[in-house]
């Protein structure tokens, strides 16, 4: 595949919501929307748009717009959508089997392959219909299977121990609910973190301030 | 209380950070630390928390390093996690139910202080202590009790519509977990977004290429 090197994340962090507003209007049976209306629709500017698109070689045509259907799937390969990566997920607790249930992990990109947890009375039990292994047989799984992916749904002091270890057996990116910043003491491993607690005081900031600049 | 203004985003988002090391930091029974420490545990600059914490008024103390308890204190008060915001929760699914029993809202600035449901079988049943009501009491309950919040785990069609209706009850910002962009449709409305479809894709792509710049 392509491999794009040295956009900036914050360009990258938008992509998503491209994919997201193009896929709406695909379902709303667009096939063709001008830089204008799509500016419009997503809040952004039409130069944001195509500065944006010009990271990835550009895809808009000069009075005709952007075709929905070839910009959609053009991007969910510029994301990798389609190149199947296995991921697990630690932490069968109340958010673990949210993240299990709630997402639709294949759309995005990810194969939910199995799930752990460390309280002997949860093993056994079925998730989106695995069955929940013992953190016990993490290691045998990770060396054999190689997961790409571990979704960290545990409390911090576990996630600190059990990043050490995923990462000893080849885990090489995290997407961490835990509180642990996991990237400080990792270099080198992929972190993708949803501290929602951040999330929630940064809202009350904001509610009781007033904040320079938007989203 | 002390409004701050025109603080920048990306500046306001630290904060949560800075709260949750020092509270770290805190239960560790550290009472002081050298803005070198603190900055290598974060992985910042120790000159990026000086401007960072400048914005605000400075704390730290030529020659002294920090005073943890005092810091933790003042970032908490700056962020407002004293006023008791009341926040409404919409949505009592696998995702709705994760967040009401997960989150430590009352540390974070917030009262959870409703639930509700657009299920007749879900109405009445008890999440976190409260009995989950149905959405058609919700405009009643906002005109009653004028909640500071809603959050949003809803689909994003249910989402559009109850934004409306929760802005024209008078509710003015959202934690919003479902896929629709409230910002772009009600400006002057304070959106905090967990978009954890977004997320997962940009780990996606991160994993399948380089990019520049860190979090």
């Amino acid at each position: 595949m392509a491999k794009y090197e040295g956009v900036s994340l914050s360009v990258v962090r938008r992509l998503p919501r491209y994919h997201r507003f193009l896929e709406d209007l695909l379902k709303a049976g667009v096939h063709r929307i001008s830089s204008r209306e799509l500016s419009s629709k997503m809040g952004l500017t039409a130069s944001q748009i195509r500065q944006d698109l010009n990271c990835f070689g550009g895809f808009g045509q000069q009075g005709y717009g952007y075709n929905v259907p070839a910009l959609h799937a053009e991007i969910g390969k510029i994301l990798g959508l389609d190149q199947g990566l296995r991921a697990i997920l630690v932490g069968a607790g109340n958010l673990g089997r949210a993240i299990a249930t709630h997402m639709a992990f294949e759309t995005k990109g990810f194969t939910l392959s199995a799930i752990f947890d460390s309280s002997p009375q949860v093993a056994g039990e079925s998730v989106r219909g695995l069955t929940v292994l013992h953190t016990d047989e993490m290691e045998r799984y990770c060396r054999a299977y190689h997961p790409d992916v571990a979704i960290l749904c545990i409390p911090k002091e576990a996630a600190q121990q059990l990043a050490e270890k995923l990462v000893s057996w080849g885990v090489k990116a995290f997407w961490n609910f835990s509180h642990y910043d996991i990237a400080i003491e990792h270099q080198g491993i992929i972190v993708e973190n949803v501290h929602l607690g951040d999330s929630l005081m940064t809202l009350c900031y904001r509610i009781n301030n007033t904040v320079d600049g938007e989203k």
